[in-house]
C-alpha cells in the first residue's frame, strides 16, 4: 500500500469476500523493497483447476508475462499455483529476469507437486532492475506450510494488500452465480493506481471460481468480459509492461457437470456475475487513480459500431484538457467537442448530442437554449461525474470509466520514483 | 497574449522578421473578448498569390476550417487576403457559425476587390459559442485603409500578438532561401500553447514567401514539411478543432521563373529553409507548452519504418508518466520502456538501446553496467532534455519535440476557462 492518504473515491471498507472451494492462499514479507507489509502472495489450486489469462499488449512485456503466456500454452491452461510479488516488475531485465521467473515457478511447483508450467507468476513494481532471487523464493515454503488445507474467507484482504504497490486501498469483489440451479462463487482481487490504460487487462487482477469449466470456456468468457471491464477503464493512458488478468476455475464442489461450450445457456447468470465482478474491480482501479478526486463515466452512443464508440469514449477519457476541466469542476463542453473529434472516428458533427449528467447540453451540433451552466457546474461538483455523447452516425455504443487529472497526479509522479 | 508569466523556455526576444514582397498586414482590437490588445489580423496579398493549406484531422472541425478547405478547392488556391480573429474558435457553432465566417470573407473580399473564396479565414479561442458578427467584420475596413501599400518588417510582432490566445510569447521566424541564384524570403508566425497534438498543422501557423511557385508545388512542399515540423510536436496530445497551417507564395520580385514541379532541383535550398522555418515555429509552440519547464527531444531509431518510429516517439512524448518524470528531473527510464512498448509498434525488446542525453543507458534489453544515474539526473536538470531509443527492428527513424507535464499545466487548465 502507498503511504499516501486513502483515495477520496475509495469504498468505505474492503468487502467481505467469499472463500472459493479449491483455492487457498497466504502472504509473507520478503524484504525485497517494502518494510512492514506483505509483498508476496502464494495461492494454490486443487488438481484439475484450469486457468485463463489476458495480458498486456505492451510490446516490451515483463518476464512473468512471457512466462504465463508460454505456460498456459504449454499446459493447455492447467494451473496449480499463483505467485505474485510486489516491488519489482521484472520488466526489461533480459535473460536474468527470465531466469528469476522460472526459478520462482520451479520452487513453487516443488512445493505443490506440479510441473513448473502449472505455476503462474506475476510481478509488479519498478521496471528495469533485475530482481534478486532470494526474496522471490525464500518466502514460499513458509507460506505453503502455513496453509490450513481449507479455503478461507479471511485471507483475501492480506492477499489484496500483498499484491499492491502505489494503491491507496486494497481492492476486491465477490459474486455468487447460479449454474444449473446450483450456487458457485466468484471472488477476485486487483491492484493498480497509475500506468493504467485499457489495452488488455490493466495491471494485475485475479478472479477465482469453483465453477467447473473447460479452459476454453474460461478463456472465452474472460477475453470477452475484459473488453467491457478492465479494457474500459483508464487513469492516464499509460499501458504497463506487466498488465495481467488471470482467472482460475477449480471445479471443486461446483455441483454441476463440467461446461465445455461457451455458448452453453447454463452460463447466462455466471457470465453476468463474472462481468459485474470484473467491472467492479476495474472501477476500483479508477477510484484509486493517482490523484483522482472524481469518478467519471463516459458513454458514447450513435457510433459506427461499438468499437468506434469505445475509441471515441477513450479519446475523451484520456484527453488531458477534459480531465483537467473535470478536476476544475468546469463544464467546459467545448473541450468535449474537441475530444470527440480528436479520435478520428466517424462523427456526424451537425447531429452531435451532448449531455452532462442528465442535462441536455447540445443537439444538432449547437448548444441548446435550455442549457444551464449553473446546473452543469452543480453536477460537476459531485464525486461522480458523467458525460454522454451521441455522435449521430449509427447504433454503436460503449461506456468507459476514468478519473480526473489533478495536482495530486503530478505530485505523485514528478516527485517519487515508483 | 496570456496574462501568465512568459514561458521559461521562450526565446529572449521576438526575432527580426523580414518583409515579404506582395504581403501587407495590419491589426486591430475588436473588443470581442480581450481588452487592450489586438485580436484581429488582416493580411493582403498581391494578385497572383497562391495559397496551400494543411488542416486539423479533428472530425469536428470549426467553421473557418470548413471554409478554407472549400475555398482552396474552389479557386485552385488563389488567395488575396487572410483574416484571423482570436477569442472565439467558431467551432461547434452550426449554420450560424458558417454564416459568420462567410460574411467575414465577403467583407474582406469587398475591400481587396476579390472573390470571397480568395479570402482565408482562421479563428481561435473558445469552442461552442456562436461569434457575434460585428466584432468580426467591423475592424477590417480600418485595418485596410491603414495599409501603406508596401510590405514592412514592423508589422510582424503585432500580427503574432493579434493571433494569440493563451500564448505567453509571440512566435515568428524568417529565412532567406536561394532559388536559381536569387534570394527569396520566407517569414512565418504561429500561435498555440495548449490543445497541441500533432495530427495535422497544430493550431494556427502562417508562412509567407515571395517565391514564384505553382499552387501544386506549394501544397506538395507544405504537406511534406508538415510531417517533420508541426506534426512532430505535441504538448498534451489534444487535437484542436481549428488547427490550420497556411502558406502563401506571392511571386512578387521573386527574380526567378515560376516553378511548377515539386521535384525541380532549383527548390533544394528553398525546401531546406522552408523546413527549418516550420520546425522553428513548431518548436516555439512546444517552448510555450502550458506549464512547460523542459524542452524535450525524443528520437527513435531502428524502427520498422519512419512512420512507425514517429508513432513510438509520440507514444513516449505523450505519456503522462514520462512527462511527469521529466518535470521531476527523474531519469526514470523504466517509464521510457513502458512508453516504447505501449505504442504497439514493432519492437525487438531484447535488442533495445536507450540513451539519456549522450549517455548510453541500456543495450540488448538490459541496463548497462556503465550507466550513471547521477550523470542522467544532471542532464535532466537542464532546460533541454533528450532521449534516444533504438528499437532494434530496421532503419526507420523520427524525431519529435515535446515538453514536460507540470503543476502549471493543471493550474492553467483546471482553474481557467480558456
Amino acid at each position: 500500500m502507498s503511504k499516501l492518504a486513502r483515495s477520496p473515491l475509495a469504498p468505505k471498507s474492503f468487502p467481505d469476500l467469499l472463500p472459493v472451494a479449491g483455492v487457498e492462499m497466504g502472504v509473507a514479507e520478503s524484504g525485497m523493497k517494502y518494510a512492514g507489509r506483505p509483498d508476496t502472495l502464494l495461492a494454490t489450486f486443487a488438481v484439475g483447476t484450469v486457468a485463463a489469462g489476458v495480458f498486456t499488449k505492451n510490446t516490451c512485456p515483463a518476464a512473468p508475462v512471457d512466462w504465463c503466456r508460454a505456460a498456459l500454452k504449454a499446459t493447455g491452461g492447467s494451473a496449480r499455483a499463483l505467485v505474485v510479488n510486489a516491488g519489482n516488475a521484472n520488466a526489461f531485465t533480459g535473460a536474468a529476469g527470465a531466469d528469476a521467473t522460472r526459478i520462482t515457478a520451479e520452487t513453487a511447483a516443488e512445493l505443490v507437486g506440479s510441473a513448473a508450467q502449472e505455476v503462474m507468476i506475476c510481478s509488479t513494481g519498478v521496471i528495469g532492475e533485475v530482481p534478486p532471487i532470494a526474496p522471490l523464493i525464500d518466502p514460499l515454503e513458509g507460506i505453503y506450510s502455513g496453509l490450513s488445507g481449507c479455503p478461507s474467507s479471511s485471507g483475501w484482504l492480506d492477499a489484496a494488500i500483498a499484491i499492491s504497490t502505489t494503491d491507496t486501498f486494497p481492492k476486491g469483489c465477490s459474486k455468487v452465480a447460479i449454474i444449473d440451479g446450483k450456487k458457485v462463487v466468484l471472488s477476485g482481487i486487483t491492484k493498480g493506481s497509475g500506468m493504467i490504460q485499457p489495452n488488455m487487462a490493466t495491471m494485475l487482477a485475479f478472479v477465482f471460481t469453483n465453477a467447473d469449466l473447460s479452459q476454453g470456456v474460461l478463456q472465452a468468457l474472460l477475453s470477452d468480459i475484459t473488453e467491457k471491464s478492465f479494457n474500459a477503464v483508464t487513469v492516464d493512458s499509460d499501458t504497463s509492461t506487466n498488465d495481467t488478468l488471470l482467472a482460475f476455475a477449480t471445479g471443486v464442489n461446483a455441483g454441476h457437470a463440467r461446461i465445455t461450450d461457451a455458448a452453453d445457456p447454463r452460463l447466462a447468470d455466471f457470465t453476468e456475475k463474472f462481468t459485474e465482478l470484473c467491472i467492479d474491480l476495474a472501477q476500483q482501479l479508477v477510484r484509486d487513480g493517482e490523484g483522482a478526486t472524481k469518478f467519471v463515466t463516459i458513454k458514447v452512443e450513435g457510433a459506427a459500431d461499438d468499437a468506434s464508440a469505445k475509441r471515441t469514449a477513450l479519446a475523451i477519457a484520456n484527453s488531458p484538457l477534459m480531465k483537467t476541466a473535470i478536476a476544475g469542476e468546469d463544464p467546459n463542453w467545448g473541450r468535449l467537442v474537441m475530444a470527440i473529434g480528436k479520435s478520428g472516428e466517424r462523427v456526424n458533427r451537425d447531429a452531435v448530442k451532448i449531455w452532462i449528467g442528465d442535462q441536455g447540453v447540445a443537439e444538432n451540433g449547437v448548444v441548446l437554449a435550455s442549457y444551464s451552466e449553473d446546473e452543469a457546474t452543480k453536477h460537476m461538483q459531485g464525486d461522480e461525474v458523467s458525460f454522454t455523447v451521441d455522435v449521430g452516425v449509427a447504433d454503436g455504443e460503449a461506456t468507459v470509466w476514468t478519473c480526473d487529472l489533478t495536482h495530486g497526479y503530478i505530485t505523485i509522479n514528478a516527485d517519487y520514483r515508483s
